[in-house]
């Protein structure tokens, strides 16, 4: 049973989208993808894909249909949720779900409230709600705007039949802010108490080929426990980190798990002649 | 016309798939997939789409399917190479392209031809030809392996009819190595001469709902001209990168309407009471 397979079971299943040219150019480092992916991963659930489309709105459409259809628990898109012209994420949604896009009363109070605070803070002299302003309140029928404590454009809370669509802005500390304040108390509903354990060696002169059959077999006597190799840059000697993983709802059961195949696969790495040593972090 | 469905009429269609799982957990940043997005970039084609998944043999196979599809010119996938259970790439290509796997002795003598040199690099002490290392030169019938200058397993390239698949390591310097001694050489063929031209303004006292109708009839203006703005960490005072690209065969032309948008873009920003300089990188 693989480590994916084996948490499916559960449909703990998450898929982030993040919608932008900037990462498609590689202007941009995808760093909302791994703070999401480490902090989903955290709270118990399991990211199954990760997907990047650029600020198209037949490629946003197209991937939350797909996503849809896969059924995870939560989508959770960034990106495409500002004033400009090519932000049009929540646009491709309605599209791929078929909704029409509405002007939402209560995200339009939360945009406005957040015009008249830069107005009283004096980082702008006053404001007019354009139709550019207008646009971030504009939702797929029957969303929910989440608040956005450090920007303006609200983040969105779509439930489509067993799905829960997260829509998030592309600024890190905006998508950060909304993801802690509103995303996170949802997901640890769903998360059934279920929690990530890891633990990481640090392993020389083994090449990988050599530690390979070693894994599979400490796998196979520990059958909770994932275990991956990931070979480190080249060097005249090999160089290794072997990275150990669990979920459960008991950290105890959890520390018994992992201690027992850290001492497994130790041994067997030092009775084969090679060096191993626990990373802390 | 957008920036994607402008360039989309020529087929430089690019995807690129990442395998595994440490990425899909937020162990590992996914600084790939951002290099070969610069990369591919500047080579005059462009991505449409980048795509995680984690290693599972119906994952792979899965995504595999999806991408030929979309007939896009090349697939790029990296990680799942090495020699351990969880490497699996290969196979699960195979498997979503229908063809079988089989030991192919191209592959086969440059897996072997390494381990000979770590071993008169005194790297290694002696090495038989393990399953585990054999599994390196097992490609999907029909392929061809590609030379690994810094790494043991080799890239691969697939023809499935119009779209060319490149198989890479998951280790960086080995994907990049693979990616400039052989990948290169093949997309600059495709790109038809294509290059692909950038630069960004920096932006304040300009709140980005007041900066996107310029935005708009700059673009009219100068077709071309693709503009986003990216909002910079909230400030006092608001802050914006203005990112303008181009891509033509001809850098003089390019760089006329580059200009051509920066100063108008920049005059009205002046107009309107913002300030903008340009960022020299």
């Amino acid at each position: 049973m693989t480590f994916t397979g084996w948490l499916k079971m559960a449909n703990r299943n998450v898929e982030i989208i993040c919608v932008g040219n900037e990462l498609l150019i590689g202007k941009t480092l995808n760093t909302n993808a791994h703070w999401l992916a480490k902090r989903i991963t955290s709270l118990g659930l399991t990211v199954n894909r990760i997907t990047v489309v650029g600020d198209n709105l037949n490629d946003i459409s197209a991937i939350i249909k797909e996503a849809i259809q896969r059924t995870p628990c939560f989508i959770i898109t960034t990106g495409g949720l500002g004033p400009t012209f090519d932000d049009m994420t929540l646009e491709g949604i309605a599209k791929g779900l078929g909704r029409e896009l509405e002007e939402n009363q209560e995200a339009m109070d939360m945009v406005r409230k957040k015009y008249e605070r830069y107005v009283a803070e004096g980082r702008i002299d006053k404001y007019e709600m354009t139709p550019y302003r207008k646009k971030m309140a504009k939702l797929p029928k029957d969303a929910m705007p989440l608040p956005n404590p450090v920007g303006t454009a609200p983040g969105v809370l779509i439930n489509e039949s067993q799905v829960k669509i997260i829509v998030l802005p592309g600024v890190p500390s905006e998508m950060m802010a909304i993801f802690d304040e509103s995303v996170a108390p949802i997901m640890r509903k769903n998360s059934g108490d279920l929690m990530f354990f890891e633990a990481s060696l640090d392993v020389k002169e083994m090449p990988e080929s050599q530690l390979a059959p070693l894994i599979d077999e400490v796998m196979r006597d520990n059958p909770y426990i994932y275990i991956k190799s990931h070979p480190q840059a080249s060097e005249k000697v090999p160089h290794l980190e072997l990275h150990l993983s669990t979920t459960s709802i008991d950290p105890k059961i959890a520390r018994q798990r992992m201690s027992k195949a850290i001492v497994q696969i130790s041994e067997m790495i030092k009775g084969k002649g090679g060096k191993v040593k626990p990373i802390m972090s």
